[in-house]
């Protein structure tokens, strides 16, 4: 088969990881709107189907409890607000879709229901809430909590904000606007209505001061690996973005959230799979092979443990450097971790071993000509594993510019990419049906969850 | 005296009340990114210094509990999130100061604080922050809790948000950020440092995820009219929005706020007090006069009721329509609710008939020709009354393209408004020093109040 797949950018608002500012064309004016103006064109140019910005909600103390190595090494830090980055783009861009990154661990479902549908006018359907649930005692100390909440409680809690971020969306039907100058009528009341949600975690009475967005609901990304988070995704989220070791792996996982997508009364279509890959294009394999090495020689092992520490909320420089990993229950991204460890057996690391290569590592790497990424792009999609890609730059603008020079060019004549934006909306260009009204009530919660509130 | 004053325009991010969307002239599209870009292009090519937009944090439910009005009418619904709107317009302008209303009452400093230095750094300096407390049950209930909180408690709270965004601000250095590639050092460990604020009401461990925001500290706005409120103003404010049914009240607060502005350490001169004035101009008097019957006559008096309910948060239908209005300690904007009183008293007027002139009504009416409407901003200006004014458009964008029209090139012919900007920042065209760090502890606080808690 050839049908066309899609492409994601994936970059940080701020520097790319302790490795990627340092890199010789990485441009350092990460904190001006230009930065990301330039950067978001380039990508609408290339037809991308969206730009995906992550967070966090702390500078990332993550050895021995300091930030000092964060701040040192620019390890998660500094980090712009990612909604604010994107409301810059929606004024600056027409088809690219808009997703930023919100955690739900310390927000209320009425601001972050309101910022969304606001984003998604403004930009004339092209926002996307990627869900997350934080995984730093830092991020909770920020927010006046002693310390990360447990992985079962923070996954309630989200729960239950999209189920009240989804009906403050609802609250206004999609045309209880009227507009009637000469009435002096402005909209139907019979079409708004309260939301009266009332769970354990969150609650709000509603309706929304914004009308009901132009998607229905902003475009939902998840990226939950473990269990719980493969079950949330299952549910609610419309693109899964996720980060494999191997091409086995990451076909397990496909199927996998299909077969939950299935349960929870959906339509396994509707849910879009982008594994991460991190591509380091050269002129050939060779040229390649050496631009990635020379951005490995960037690395400090003790950056690459800061910022392993940092994804997974563990801080290994606890135990011996010169020894393997140790088999932990991380309380920070668990398949994460599962991975690394993967990695580190493999290819039998000591954790300095490790720091070194985690420093420079990006989610997914395929390292050839335009051709071979292309070869392996389209294995991906081929043997089930994927419905497109997140492209994670090493840097910025270069790996998106590479890949666009390179990649691009191949993916499109072998009938991989589409030419244009197929419609308007970001759900349009996914292929995704706009959610009715109360669409929501289709999302059943997953085993032995109660029935929703409301 | 013949010194430059300054202008700031405020509108909705959303429909301008019951009576403004139903101008002939006033745009529609107020969910469209076009609304703002091409309102805020116009501002910018006048020198306007800042672009303010209010908020409000739930559909007003305003007569009886019930938020049918509003939605009927368009009394303060829709209205899109205001950080969102500005984002948008900092990539589009590039020296018009963008301020926008957050509600220290239902978010965290930490959030608050990240996303104005988020939208300074991208506006290169230009992002303003009118600080509320929020005035509606309505609002409350959006957040999960049953009921406004007392007055005393909002302020307090106010307080301590305050001083932990500022110490958030500071938490890095102005030159914590090295970038350099070389030796991979990205920042200053140094230069970087927790907050550990806790409160009564707020808490926060910080840094910042953001580096010093390029004001240093946002603009702060503030509008407090009760005595609590002029004292947050003076100890925290740049700019001091207020509404004023007479030049003499405004001279009082004028004088009283410089007054406590010195008492708590400051200098009087580093506080801009900005009038509300709802310019209506015509050609001549006679068009102008008759340009403000003709948009008088559009109000539904119970539409005007239902914006008062939502700005003092009671309803006074309760009372007999055709008697005169009640004495209350309304729990809304205090000082709002006693110029509506004192404008009542002096014109006789029943509560119906309030509700009439209330629905029109916009703060600081000027009516008449360019000249007419120059005369009276000078006059306020030299009677010790204003620093400048915040003008109100009563419809968007027509009110704000007649001002620029008729009353601009009066006022510069005057010398009394400069020809082009004075700086890059907000805080340079405002003529306001740019705070250094650790500013916030010349901030003493007021009367009775504990010292700070770091």
């Amino acid at each position: 088969m050839t049908a066309p797949f899609h492409l994601a950018a994936f970059m940080n608002a701020g520097p790319m990881g302790t490795v990627g500012w340092r890199h010789p064309e990485a441009r350092p004016d990460f904190l001006d709107a230009a930065y990301y103006l330039e950067t978001a064109r380039l990508l609408e140019d290339a037809r991308f189907d969206l730009l995906f910005i992550p967070d966090s909600l702390a500078v990332p103390r993550s050895l021995q409890g300091s930030f000092e190595p964060a701040v040192r090494f620019g390890a998660g830090t500094p980090r712009l607000e990612p909604l604010t980055v994107l409301a810059l783009l929606a004024g600056a861009t027409s088809r690219i879709g808009l997703v930023a990154t919100t955690s739900t661990g310390y927000a209320a479902p009425y601001a972050v229901a309101r910022t969304y549908a606001t984003l998604d006018h403004l930009s004339g359907g092209r926002a996307g809430w990627n869900v997350v649930t934080s995984f730093q005692d830092a991020e909770a100390q920020n927010f006046g909590f002693p310390a990360l909440p447990p992985r079962e409680e923070r996954y309630a809690r989200a729960e239950e904000f999209l189920e009240a971020a989804t009906q403050l969306w609802d609250s206004w039907s999609d045309d209880a606007l009227v507009l009637d100058k000469e009435s002096g009528q402005l909209g139907r009341p019979e079409e708004v209505r309260a939301v009266d949600y009332r769970g354990e975690h969150v609650a709000t009475q509603g309706p929304l001061g914004v009308p009901r967005p132009p998607q229905g609901y902003p475009v939902i990304v998840q990226a939950g690996a473990s269990p719980q988070g493969r079950d949330v995704a299952a549910r609610w989220a419309d693109v899964i973005f996720c980060s494999h070791e191997s091409i086995e792996s990451a076909i397990e996982f496909y199927a996998d959230v299909k077969r939950r997508a299935l349960e929870h009364g959906r339509d396994p279509e509707a849910v879009r799979i982008l594994p991460a890959v991190s591509p380091v294009v050269g002129t050939d394999r060779a040229d390649a092979q050496a631009r990635h090495r020379a951005f490995e020689q960037l690395v400090d092992p003790v950056a690459g443990l800061s910022r392993l520490a940092y994804h997974i909320n563990t801080d290994l420089t606890r135990y011996d450097l010169d020894g393997p990993l140790p088999e932990l229950d991380v309380s920070g991204v668990q398949g994460h971790y599962r991975e690394v460890l993967e990695h580190a057996r493999r290819e039998n690391l000591t954790v300095r071993e490790l720091g070194q290569w985690y420093g420079a590592r990006t989610e997914g790497y395929l390292v050839g000509s335009g051709s071979d990424i292309a070869d392996g792009m389209e294995e991906w999609v081929d043997r089930g594993a994927a419905d497109g890609f997140m492209i994670v730059a090493a840097h910025v603008p270069g790996s998106f510019a590479e890949f666009v020079e390179h990649v691009v060019p191949e993916l499109r004549r072998r009938g991989r990419l589409r030419e244009e934006y197929r419609g308007t909306t970001l759900r349009e260009n996914l292929g995704l049906a706009r959610p009715a009204r109360d669409e929501w009530r289709n999302r059943a919660r997953g085993r032995g969850a109660a029935e929703s509130p409301s």
